[in-house]
């Protein structure tokens, strides 16, 4: 199995899965389409750009039987892109179980010539007890552990068909429990099997979902898909949701991550940032259906909507009112339409961003959509795992606004190298950064220089910390913007961390402090800081501090 | 002159233009076209929705001469909506003068049928100093006057025709010079004439755009139309963009208020939240011609774009690698006509968003696009114009997340209507708000109301400051969604406002805190608050305090 991963950023990527019927470019939304009564036709999916679909194992044995074997899934939904089943845990979800053993699933599954396939799994939903859940996730893995187990013997069977010289094609389908081989769709396919996801649960009981996600990764499935966030998500439990996602990419960081029923336009870039490559929903046309308009801020009844907000092609052919007074079923697969458009847009979006390596910014400014998503995205400040994703140096300035940015991992990055920072200088100047960038290439600093030859300069900001001047130069120290606007010092803790680090390594004598608003603050009120601040220049045996408000031309003073 | 406001948010408004050539909804964007080489049809740009656009009508005099009075505007560039001309002060920036009178333009655009006419200016542009743009607001306002006294004299005398039965149609043209009807182009038209928009200048100097727009408005202009933003935001100077519509709006507070050269993305709600009703801009084609391609946070140079971000008729049909690879010529065409669709939805965005009572959470997430846009709205917080067309009562919630929305207004006036509240009860409880609203269906209100039936009992949240539990019903103490997450007592100064108010209007003996760690911040190191609020309690007489902190079911032990 390949999964290359070309870009990232957070724990964000853009890869490339190798399936039986090509490539699917991640992040990828996988509409789910009905194998038996689908509106919106999988040809428009696929000219909108959809290389994958996802329809149900189950429905499709229900209703074609062994028939399906024999056409194959790709025919029966007329789609000759990536086609992802689900087993039946949408159908255990609902009404309780279903009658197939999981081998009988996987069996199927492989014979319809599925290219990324789910065992059968019991899904846990969301707000069950502990206990429940805890059964539930065991009989997934164990029904995970009896598919493999099929999966496997196929696979030998089928190698030694090929080394007898039977097999002669390189077929991915398996042979029904009859030897026959029915699986008539495997020419021009890839020489890669179906890809078997490995079904996390656990939902909101975190330590299962980690449990459930180790177990998979040592059985060796291909891909991991997590379960149940759907009511998660209808719930606007998005915080609920990442810790979720961080649970499952933390045991299992490497493979592709699938996530289940994900289609509101909030989750998808808080699902990608946190690492999920693949998502798939039939909530386009669930909402369609319950007159649910999609927009990149979440989703508006389509009867509260004056104006359409959006322009796809459906969009700028109509208007709301002529929407608003369609015949139903015409409606009904506009609605659907627009909605997938909104849902391709904002993975492109957040694709874009990764390439921008504007992830950060992308999801923070979409967290104002709605208050449960800024709950969920305060969470990223202490997720370390958003940190070996994004790249040491970027092409474009960091923008930076509010405090939940001084995390982001650039600016801890940069912190945290420059904690180690020493220098043997007595003498140490720090001044406020300026828009101009580096540093050491402003007027202000030429003139210290010149003036202070001997003396450490530093300049300073409230993301950033301590920056000194010999390394102003380096990203993001000159790669950033920030607006000026009042910022209050104690939502700032890792400033008063950098500046309390940069005293305790180094040992000046003499400390000129010119201080900006922010700086003040610090000084005056922040507390810890100052307390440490001042204890620290005791015990470096009477260093001199002098503090000098900034002002336009504060340098000429010093 | 009539002006429909029908919706209102913010200075934001949806409104009614009626001009001779039909209703102009607004706010509207209005595309400049070319009247001699136009590569954009007007036919696609009608089709697509934009009911107005705007073209020179100095080029179109140096073009067609006395031909344009025999064709009028509308059929020069093919359309048949509202056609608003600019008077050449474009042509006056770029090269310096242009060689034609003001009386002159005048009666050229009368004649050829404009819907909305401007005066030839003289723009202030930007960066200009201070006696210079003076001058020019000077020579914009005498040419001004010259113009509506030509308007005056040709009214006068198309009346006096009527009054003899010579006007045969209710045409809204005038006639040349020598008195010959020329314009063909009245029939069917309203029986309203050409409306003025009188030429604001004075770009960042704000008291110059005051003195200008007084004098105009005196004049008596229809339509108010400032001039040069266009520098100012190519250098993203947005906040003084904002001042500078501001500083007009206030002078000119009910009349349209037209905007120049605004086609920027952001710019586009910054200006309508802050009343603006049209902008025009040759953005869409001058950025296409530039391999400038717009998005939703502003542009991109397209050689940087790896997926298209958007889901427009010209970017569902074609990938980023396609448009890149496309011949210039055609390129430039369909970059174009995306940056249209990009511009009109975000001009649907925010109309939407007006008929929502949504406009400033829509402003405060677009501001996180750029910190240039984040300095602008800033400036929001003291604006009290925001108040007025902000309704008293919104179906949805407010959503509130940081320091800034303590000063939107509906939270403004909740406080302000508060700060009167008095109560004869000499027992006070505070009590965090929680997210069950209102406050008094909740079960701890009910178990304190029980136990405490003499206390006043309020709750109280960091935005809206104090709430007595009786009004907790009113908009907005029960519509309002907050994220929990931590903050910072001293960013929120219009809470210790709210609470020193509230202690100072009554006199209670007994006062129970029940504090979060908001409130545990505000008690503990608010200073002023707590100098302010403990001298206040002193005066009370010896009013007994009790904090204690918050903690679920804590109301059982008070």
């Amino acid at each position: 199995m390949a999964f290359d991963v070309r870009y990232t950023d957070l724990a964000g990527r853009i890869g490339r899965l190798d399936t039986p019927h090509g490539i699917l470019e991640t992040p990828a939304f996988i509409p789910v389409v009905h194998p038996v009564k689908q509106s919106v036709s999988t040809q428009f999916l696929k000219d909108m750009g959809f290389a994958g679909v996802i329809t149900n194992a189950y429905i499709t044995l229900r209703h074609y039987g062994d028939d399906a074997r024999k056409r194959g899934i790709h025919d029966i939904i007329h789609y000759d892109g990536v086609v992802m089943t689900d087993s039946g845990g949408y159908q255990v979800l609902e009404y309780g179980s279903v009658e197939v053993e999981p081998e009988d699933m996987a069996r199927f599954e492989v014979d319809i010539g599925t290219d990324i396939a789910v065992p059968l799994d019991k899904p846990t939903g969301y707000g069950l007890q502990y206990s429940k859940a805890k059964e539930y996730v065991e009989i997934t893995l164990r029904n995970a552990s009896r598919t493999l187990e099929v999966v496997r013997q196929e696979r030998r069977k089928e190698q030694e068909w090929k080394e007898e010289g039977k097999a002669t094609t390189t077929t991915t389908s398996m042979s029904t429990s009859s030897g026959e081989k029915l699986n008539n769709n495997s020419n021009g396919l890839s020489d890669v099997d179906t890809l078997w996801a490995g079904p996390i649960q656990g939902a909101e009981h975190l330590d299962l979902v980690d449990y459930s996600a180790n177990a998979l990764r040592e059985m060796d499935f291909e891909v991991m898909a997590l379960g149940s966030p759907v009511e998660v998500m209808e719930s606007y439990e998005f915080a609920t949701l990442a810790q979720m996602i961080a649970a499952a990419k933390r045991a299992v960081p490497a493979k592709p991550l699938h996530l289940f029923g994900a289609g509101h336009p909030l989750t998808i870039p808080l699902a990608i940032a946190l690492g999920c490559d693949t998502f798939d929903s039939a909530s386009y046309m669930l909402y369609a259906k319950d007159g649910r308009y999609m927009h990149a801020n979440g989703t508006a009844r389509l009867q509260d909507i004056a104006y359409l907000p959006c322009c796809c092609p459906v969009c700028s052919s109509t208007t709301a009112k002529d929407l608003k007074d369609m015949e139903p079923e015409r409606r009904i697969v506009q609605v659907a339409k627009h909605n997938l458009y909104v849902l391709k847009a904002e993975v492109d979006s957040a694709k874009q961003a990764i390439m921008d390596g504007r992830l950060w910014e992308h999801v923070m400014q979409k967290a104002r959509a709605h208050p449960k998503l800024m709950e969920a995205v305060e969470f990223f400040k202490d997720l370390k795992m958003l940190e070996s994703g994004t790249c040491v140096f970027k092409d474009k300035a960091l923008f930076l606004y509010h405090p939940v940015d001084q995390h982001r991992p650039e600016a801890r990055r940069f912190r945290s190298m420059l904690s180690g920072f020493k220098t043997a200088k007595k003498k140490l100047i720090l001044y406020p950064d300026t828009q101009i960038h580096p540093f050491y290439s402003t007027k202000d600093f030429a003139s210290m220089r010149a003036k202070f030859a001997d003396a450490q300069i530093c300049s300073y900001n409230p993301f950033l910390g301590i920056i000194p001047a010999e390394v102003s130069d380096i990203f993001p120290a000159a790669h950033n913007l920030i607006p000026r606007t009042s910022r209050n010092g104690r939502d700032y803790p890792t400033f008063a961390e950098s500046l309390n680090g940069f005293l305790s390594q180094n040992h000046f004598e003499e400390i000129t402090i010119v201080a900006d608003d922010f700086m003040r603050q610090i000084i005056d009120s922040g507390a810890e800081m100052k307390a440490e601040g001042a204890e620290r220049i005791e015990n470096n045996s009477m260093a001199k501090i002098r503090v000098i408000d900034y002002e336009d031309g504060v340098f000429l003073r010093l």
